[in-house]
């Protein structure tokens, strides 16, 4: 399965090459960097030394601008934050939520089938994540810490997630899994719907851009859980642009 | 219980700060540092920046010059080596020790009674541990890596026991979601929802009801999967009366 570790604005050059070093151990190559602070961080001195042979994964990584551009292929996302945020999606422990999340033993098995691509988010060392990013997940990872003491090194958590994901995948013994039946849409299409769908929902006056009351990341949630498939995003943007017609027409 | 991290010839300042932190993050505040390259190490400016906070850790921490002075009230050793030595205890995952250790369920669950204090031993960066260290340990942990990468940072080695005996501790509460928990609608109110949505997409030309293609059912479908909330299904109910009215208008 595409498994991809996301770093969102990180900031010191130290903890992306130490990401690349905990990603390679676990047997994971995809790093994507959005906005990091140093645009040559992939090749900075420091980021070189704390990766400690894990250049293949450094040289592998892509830089981009924007957190839409690193979700190709993805098709479900885990947000890492400390702070749940309301209309966000659920917090879940990593163990619970990767057990879940294959089909194994879990009270919230809720998702009827495996994904095709993962993502983990991890927002910038001072900031963590903004809730923008955070509402488009699926899950939001929260790693067991001690009450007083919840303060993770980014690359210890991504560590603990590359481990974890590792173990729930079977180890390094177990074969490649089977294709899902039903491939969902990735998170890209997802988002391009929504976009499609805000626009619509503007133009029949359901949605106030003024006093949006968090309408769209309700929604976001909602067809995170439906996960649609390629068909399906197709018709719900069917739906939108017949609703942007009628809309049009009524204002003539 | 009694739980000991012990850093053995440890070299690297900044490591010793990692160590603090992770142990730290999971709750744990037992450090012991064998025969450390640097006397000052508990002080030293890397080790404090790496530390991040955990100082108390640093503080408490002890420096002894042989192991076995620091294994007071410690009954329960274990190795932490990357290559298993012939005579050595035996290797074992760190997930399915702890729970045997614990008494829960595994297929090696050896142990008759929970030890009154364990320690985890790290060896040097450089040099692993040293077979008559290893040779004392009740178990030798394991941590999965990648067959062709297995070079864990000491830090990140020290994140993933803390972090998996934590767990088999028990773990900590985890915080409450920021979403309450969800209960789905019941049948009657999709399906009520559905029969709304049904008219508004007929009323915005985009469902012909003279062949209306399969488009209720896969909806249905859809939903199903989403299992929307009450309020989920007033807001959808919401949409569906503001395309009927925006229909409306249009027509006039």
């Amino acid at each position: 399965m595409r498994s991809r570790f996301i770093l969102i604005q990180t900031s010191h050059a130290g903890n992306v090459g130490g990401v690349a070093r905990a990603m390679k151990v676990m047997g994971f190559d995809d790093l994507v960097l959005v906005e990091p602070r140093w645009p040559n961080v992939l090749r900075r001195e420091e980021t070189i030394q704390r990766a400690s042979g894990a250049n293949d994964v450094l040289e592998k990584a892509r830089i981009v601008a924007t957190l839409d551009e690193a979700l190709d292929g993805i098709d479900h996302l885990c947000a890492t934050a400390m702070t749940p945020r309301d209309f966000g999606p659920p917090t879940r422990s990593p163990r619970e939520h990767f057990a879940s999340l294959l089909g194994g033993p879990s009270p919230h098995a809720a998702s009827p089938q495996r994904p095709g691509g993962v993502a983990f988010l991890f927002g910038s060392e001072r900031f963590g994540m903004r809730n923008e990013d955070v509402y488009r997940c699926h899950a939001c990872l929260s790693i067991p810490t001690a009450p007083s003491f919840g303060s993770l090194n980014l690359a210890a958590a991504v560590q603990l997630i590359a481990y974890d994901w590792r173990l729930a995948l079977g180890g390094f013994d177990a074969p490649a899994s089977g294709t899902p039946e039903r491939a969902p849409a990735d998170a890209q299409a997802l988002a391009g719907m929504l976009q499609h769908l805000e626009q619509a929902l503007v133009a029949v006056d359901f949605l106030d851009p003024a006093a949006p009351k968090k309408l769209m990341p309700r929604l976001n949630q909602l067809f995170n859980r439906a996960a649609p498939s390629e068909d399906e995003i197709h018709i719900l943007r069917g739906v939108a642009k017949a609703m942007l017609q009628v809309a049009d027409q009524a204002k003539r």
